[in-house]
């Protein structure tokens, strides 16, 4: 079973980025602990991160030929102006679970309201960058 | 290390209660996977139901006394409707994750909005009764 | 067949209550009204009232167990409120019919709108206790 | 004693329209079981049905000379529009019950306000046809 | 003369929780002030806490029959949510007092407003838990 | 010159409907008063009534066939809801003045908003039926 | 192959009425182009146009019983405030294609809503009177 | 008997200030067909203007004193924001006529709102400067 | 201790103004009452009254050099507009304690908005005059 | 003459993404049809697509200096987050019709609105592919 | 060419007031760096200030009569609720430019939307004092 | 010292794009005035462009790493869109200017909005290309 991790903009830019909200471990940091779970279930997961709505879109669509198993996605900022991404998941038949490090509910009030959420199996917010281990999980365990 | 399950209005009747949204497994067969999770840590996890929001927030104020590590929290209905809960879960120093089985996002507008989450370790939803195991892990794991 | 007729808070002071609004008729002249309706197709109601949103959400799941076929329900200020016992009502096998002796459209906006509407059989406002009445037949003349 | 039963509207299509959301009655049944419970209490009515906002409004007039003692009003979709109905059960001495066959407030949220009801006496939906004679028997009962 | 001074959710915290927005006092300490001032005016008042919503509201009932004078009242966040304790406030014949410790207006922008102050006497918000005591004095000194 | 006076819903029960809100003059009162006006500046004018909304456009295209100078306009409850009736005065070369007996800004909020004031001359609200008059007086006078 | 061409308010002054938003042309240039192009098809084409709402919806009552295959529907102003036609829409098993000869979106906020869209096949706005032509052909190479 | 004609900001600068809008009339033009009106029914009234909202309220209290027997007040921007004038008005026993010399229903949206509405005897608006003058005649022909 | 009481717009019409709303005492009577009290705790107090935001704001500013120890505030009308007297509170080291005499949350929904009461210590709300002295004694028993 | 056609973000899974509301058909099918309409009048027409927002303009820009005569374009979810692409629009003189293959005020709020319509010429929604030849041969008929 | 720099309400105390906010430099301090400025440039500009709308208003009218070629002008908390001066800028010929010495995108909502702006050349915001030498500079260097 | 100017969306076409709003001026007329400023203070600073969002979030992280001391950053349309650009100011350590050239409060309403404005040092609105070089000047005298 193949996975992928996908991270949207400025995701390439943690453990340097205000880190009092988002902390200061790394996207290398998250990948090593999902290579590490993918492993002990005989899968295997690739991480991405792109800043460009269109290439997310890409990857999206490209995930149902590679015949990926499950999306674990923090859409980062296009989570709440995305419809094209939106649309996007609601056009593969691949499960994409939602994720945000920080809880999104305790911010600004733009940051409430996910586009994608609908499309989404589901969502996790608040719980750090464990929230990318846990949202594999629910995928691993299945 | 002690956890709490709470549950709020409604959750009796999981598994009588609109299958198509809620799924067909009861309350029982929650509790019995999260003693199992938690055995497997060395840890306990007591869960508890009510429909009354009074019953609620005594609860919450009582895991303090009860030095409760953490509580797994399925609000139900009450996540839209009170500032009550969400002033108990702010007045006690026990962390809190909020739990839905369906995915909110998708339902009608007025579940969209969680007066709890903002005071709330993190939200999971979405994930059905797996994601009631999700959240125990993250205490657990921590 | 056996019916129930389930009333909300403060309709315990029915009578004594703003007159101008409620008129002076209390819970029992209404009970005394709906016995002698049901008996005359040989049914029984049995008519409670609870301050407790919680009591009334137990009183509704009991519903099914107990095979009422049909609740007349005067939720007061509940109504405008409480998505616990909207879901309490979907989460039964029991039709429902809301009533409200005074006629909310002409009050406060607040008031116009009612959680419970969607899930309920039918609405009857600003017909009086009469409107008790017109529900149980409609139940009873099915 | 003479009743009124006004039907705005599409009304005219009952039975052929939507009956997934209106039933297969007509109007011509709805009258029916109008006159044979009119005649119960040694009553008359009469039925008409208008697509014209101006016609609905001339009979409301009409009604206060023809000295009508209660009018039965299925306005059908000028409900959510028409401040010139509003004004006209407003400029009469005639007791209005607005009846809906259809439960509005499980429909389009435009159809959840009306602009009628704080004109009249009270408002009964959801309870298909047989809410024409229910408003009817508010009437006959008083 | 007898006085009731009813306290909302949470308040049974008092003290214990976020003394930056509630200060170290405790109900204890504001019902001894509240003793005190009573007594030197001769009269007498009960203090009183509950976190469900329905006791509040028989509380409220059975204040008129007590013959209580005057009601203190810090309804917590009941305030912004509870149409059924206005309601209640509504269906007695005892004046009441809104008192909030902190200044609502400083918060959250729900916590603005309150279903409640249009049926109370009037509202003291921001002065601590002196406002309790200027409440009552309001009451005794009429 | 010849001037039309046009008048909406309702008015033709003027004297009759809510005396407490609209007086007790009657059309046929501001009709001889108009005509004395007109009189007095070597005019003449008319007065129509409909309550139909596709009758006044009619007559609203006539004007301009028939070489009306001006109309004085009260509009009644199509102010607040008629798109079409607006766009009757925008298709036509006819100067209008829109008038309201009442003061539509006391009343309900609905009110307070004209769709057509925008394409009319001015406004005339709150002066009874002398605000007929003023209408006519500014069309003469010009 | 029958079509009815249904025109709403002021489109009786077309050509007349504000030439710069919608152009020099009549509604019988319309027709004449409209009559060209299904003779073409060798179907046939009726073009009525009402300043009634009333009359709109009897007109398109009466398209299913005379067979008519789809409607080609101008509604003017009605686009914007008319549920009863709407409904009327629903209640028959005829296409309709809403057409608008200016571009609805450049025009007043009001004017940005078509009440009738989601009953309507589909919608052309702002291609001039060759929308008309647009919509027929669509019915025609069906 | 006497009158006032009050006049709010920016007024001084009529005549000067954008004459597309309000013409290229000035106050004193206003003030002269205002003497010649009042002088035909033997009364008197006096102009006035202010920029500043406390000046127009001492003026407006004063008004009683002086036993003005109505105010023609065209309050300009303060019309829009100005509670503390409203309260000047009902503070009053004089009848109080609002006059725009524009149409504000064909400018900005914050525009078509008035504060002084809802406590003035009515309102004209669009009318040019001639509306000072109905204003005026419609206290001289009471 | 020096103490100011400060009043804004109309309240020099106390006694005369809508008595139903206000009252009969006048600003005279609120003076001696808080002269007593202030001379009962060996403090002076001056009352001041303007219709003028700007004297208002400028007599705010002087509070800080005249070393006054509290402002107790009926800002009247321009608690619901004025932000340049809410930044004028917030430019002091003075408190203020914001105090109106009727219960603005039974009035019109504009005055259910305070402007003010963020920067404020506290607000007293329809507790008639004897508001102005729970204010002045909470800064004296502090 | 040379034309565009444009499509943006999904449009190319078009056949396999929900064909219950897009229908099985794709782009290829849709080229085609475009060449061979375009082929009759003697003009070409080219069709792309991307995902990518900066690509969209991208071509925009370029169409002015390629001197096409028309743009048929079909932006996807575009439609309603990207301001860019409606200023790209009003950046080049050439006419663009915005074409949507379902009804979209069938769907969600948030696709009911379209920052492109007011820049382009005009916009049909709800044909199917087959609007994409009803706007080319809009521009090619004119 | 003469300038002038006007300063609305609150900004005497520039320098005492919230320096988290304003900084430490007073008017005096901008009023020495825009005499500099100006020098170099061989204008002059005078600097003013004042708490009173009215005043700022009868300012803005003298500009024009004393032939000022532009205004530096940071209306303090009138720019969020003014519309008189927003009448006064637009009744002159004398371009003004908006400063604000805070970033008011950065503090409360009500402080992001300025009545003035549209009226004004542009807008400086959160540049400090620096951003009345900035707009002086426009003026000089054009 | 580095600077950096970055252009958003369709600033590519400035000169050409609708010169009415923005002037006949081009990037590279820009760019010339902020390279003469910049030299006159021995600094440097480079101007690019981009229609892709993504690009300029790539761009915003690279000032970081390039040591820029400030960026000049004129993000076009992507102002009001883009939560994925304030996120990329926010999380590096370079300030940023943001610059208008057009007066974005004379435009459409959803042009008054920035989500960029509060993670940026300030903004500069309708002052043409001449606000690129103020804001630079603002870095450079600092």
């Amino acid at each position: 079973m193949k996975y992928l991790c996908l991270n949207g903009p400025n995701l390439n830019r943690l453990g340097k980025r205000e880190p009092g909200i988002y902390g200061s471990e790394t996207l290398l940091d998250i990948d090593k602990a999902l290579q590490k779970l993918a492993g002990e279930f005989g899968a295997t997961i690739e991480l991405k991160q792109s800043n460009h709505e269109g290439q997310l879109i890409d990857w999206i669509h490209d995930a149902e030929d590679d015949e990926i198993a499950g999306i674990v996605f923090n859409p980062g900022a296009y989570t709440h102006t995305s419809v094209a991404i939106r649309d996007a998941i609601a056009s593969v038949n691949v499960p994409v679970i939602e994720v945000h490090i920080s809880n999104i509910h305790k911010r600004e009030e733009f940051r409430h309201h996910s586009y994608l959420a609908p499309e989404c199996l589901g969502q996790i917010s608040g719980l750090g960058t464990k929230g990318y281990q846990l949202a594999l999980r629910m995928f691993l365990e299945q």
